[in-house]
């Protein structure tokens, strides 16, 4: 565990089948006025906006909605719902969807008391939030962000062509978030694997950087082992509650800053996966996927040593009689036939990316930390091709 | 991940050589009144008392103490705590010292303001907190109990003959605790392992039980894995920052709740290294270290998969072509061939308790779970025996 640093998570979580009750424990900490966010509107095909419309009323709350969150939300959106934040003078922001929505919330929250443009203030400038916070609670219905016990927040300029994260503080993570595995049984295949592999890429983010011994690392080669183990499960039968209901748990300690704590950490995979969102608009974990094996080959030779433990302990390669190098290029194959196996992504081509994107897409990519090697122009184009 | 859970850890950790000015941000929270809690005076020697008298000094506090909190602290002397608090108008507790001092604190904080007799209340009848708590602070000289970032509260009677623990809810956690590992460097090798294998305890008390295959079981794999590493590495140089920082991090992640979430417990090895405890008055880790191969021997039969998932994921045994049995045995064999290495007690006779002492751990040994098997006398008596 390197240098100081200091770890306060205070989002109460209610997990299982009962979660949802957990609002009635909640609601009453908080004003009359609620602005329930939400997507595109599945929670009122499968009932989960109804259930949650029924506790607000009898939590005697004043119900404003702004639905229509889209799955990379934008600036523009967000203008929109600061709009209705304010208008509906929200005491809580009430998030009903998946890390899109969560997001989205959080920079609402952050925005409506703030004059300046939020865009321009946290995505561009990464300023500090300065103004009062209204609070966020998130009702789960994907997973793989983490968003719900996260200060995280990534929203999409169209204009710009940029796809931008921020990370807020402690003071701006959900005070609560329900997460019912349930909740996600109805979710498509594609978005499934997609969260699946955003979670893995997270932990791996967090995992290739550094080259000290630090618990940070087991517990992600634990949820590392964890997570391959329950997607297995799952992509056979999508309602297996343990695996789902593992994989959910997965997701929200992959990125709750945790496995983090005391080591040098990478963001590149998102780097190049969010240039590529800005550029398709392409489902945010097949971003992540499709950019991922090429980058890993790429700067393998800079980390061998990792690459070769993470063989070992995640993949369960066999390293006798063979070089490090060796050892680490076989953890790689592994990974890549797993992912092919679940039916990740592999490509950008497949997202609809052309090769006319390509000079966009290297210029909006950027750099931000790098584990075993600090990308350049060339770097960055070198791994976009590749991924082609 | 199995039921339904709720997961809140309000505790803020300062973590690191400079984690001492973390106490610069938390004490302009509390009021004027800071009763100091402490053990037996190491802290004087070391320097660190002096610190921290200076950082309350500068932010204004008035100073009460109550030293000389035993290893094992006493319910006599919980009351003398009591008073002390109450005399005080204790705004806030900061404990400076290992688990004993912090466990102690919350005790004394859950207590101020009660009429009840503590002892009676809350760790034999084991009641809810039912009247205004005083915050609590610690800062962490001694590692193992996790006792700064979780709601538990070891407290002993002598006339009873009972060493009986209470965990209280999450509003009786700490509100920060200051983990620096130099803080540690000093402590004689004896307390350090016995530490150490508190942390292995904490952690295979979770581990082993329940069929599942949940997330929690994964995480512990990779702290018993981190933590083997580490202890090897500390045992051979007792001021490695590296290996110390890790045990740290991992004996405050065993035993927060977290690998406990989805799962079922067992608690047992605590339960007899208490009676034993209560007997002995031995350090708490070696009266763990002392029952814990007998008792595993003991129960691995009616949890077989789990000891062998354990022979192969934690001690890296190969199980090809053997039987579950057999991996299962050589995995404990493993875990006993390292805790003799590394100087942990094996039995109690080398903590002082004899024969004669045998009925009255026999009954002073609570029942309170049970991973793979719900224990009678008759078990306990067994053990016990084994265990001499």
């Amino acid at each position: 565990m390197l240098g100081n640093f200091t770890y306060c998570n205070p989002t109460k979580l209610y997990f299982g089948k009962d979660a949802l009750n957990g609002l009635n424990e909640e609601l009453p900490k908080y004003g009359k006025n609620v602005l329930l966010v939400y997507g595109g509107g599945s929670i009122k095909k499968n009932g989960i906006y109804d259930k949650v419309i029924a506790i607000l009323k009898a939590n005697g709350k004043n119900v404003f909605e702004d639905g229509g969150v889209m799955p990379n939300p934008t600036n523009v959106k967000l203008n929109e719902g600061i709009e209705r934040a304010r208008a509906a003078k929200a005491d809580l922001i009430l998030a009903v969807g998946g890390g899109s929505v969560c997001d989205y919330a959080k920079a609402v929250s952050v925005s409506v008391n703030c004059k300046d443009d939020a865009w321009d203030k946290y995505f561009i400038r990464f300023e500090d939030v300065t103004c009062d916070i209204i609070p966020v609670g998130c009702v789960l219905t994907m997973v793989g962000t983490g968003s719900e016990m996260n200060g995280g927040s990534v929203i999409t300029n169209h204009e710009q062509k940029l796809k931008i994260g921020h990370v807020f503080g402690d003071n701006v993570f959900p005070k609560f978030s329900v997460l019912n595995p349930e909740f996600t049984f109805t979710l498509p295949k594609y978005q499934m694997i997609a969260g699946i592999y955003d979670i893995m890429s997270h932990i791996l983010e967090q995992y290739f950087s550094g080259t000290d011994d630090n618990t940070s690392d087991y517990i992600s080669e634990g949820l590392l082992r964890s997570l391959i183990h329950s997607a297995n499960v799952a992509v056979e039968n999508p309602t297996d509650y343990e695996a789902r209901s593992n994989i959910m748990w997965t997701a929200t300690w992959a990125l709750n800053t945790l496995v983090a704590k005391g080591k040098t950490t990478d963001w590149m995979v998102h780097m190049l996966g969010q240039a590529v969102g800005a550029y398709t608009d392409a489902t945010h974990g097949m971003t992540l996927s499709a950019v991922s094996i090429p980058y890993y080959k790429y700067i393998l030779p800079y980390g061998t040593t990792k690459f070769a433990r993470f063989a070992v302990n995640v993949w369960g390669i066999n390293p006798a009689g063979k070089t490090e190098k060796q050892t680490a290029y076989e953890g790689l194959d592994a990974m890549e036939k797993w992912m092919k196996k679940i039916g990740l992504v592999m490509n950008i081509t497949e997202l609809g990316a052309t090769k006319e994107m390509l000079d966009g897409m290297v210029k909006s990519t950027l750099v931000y930390g790098g584990g075993y090697k600090v990308f350049d122009e060339k770097d960055i184009r070198a791994v976009l091709k590749a991924s082609f």
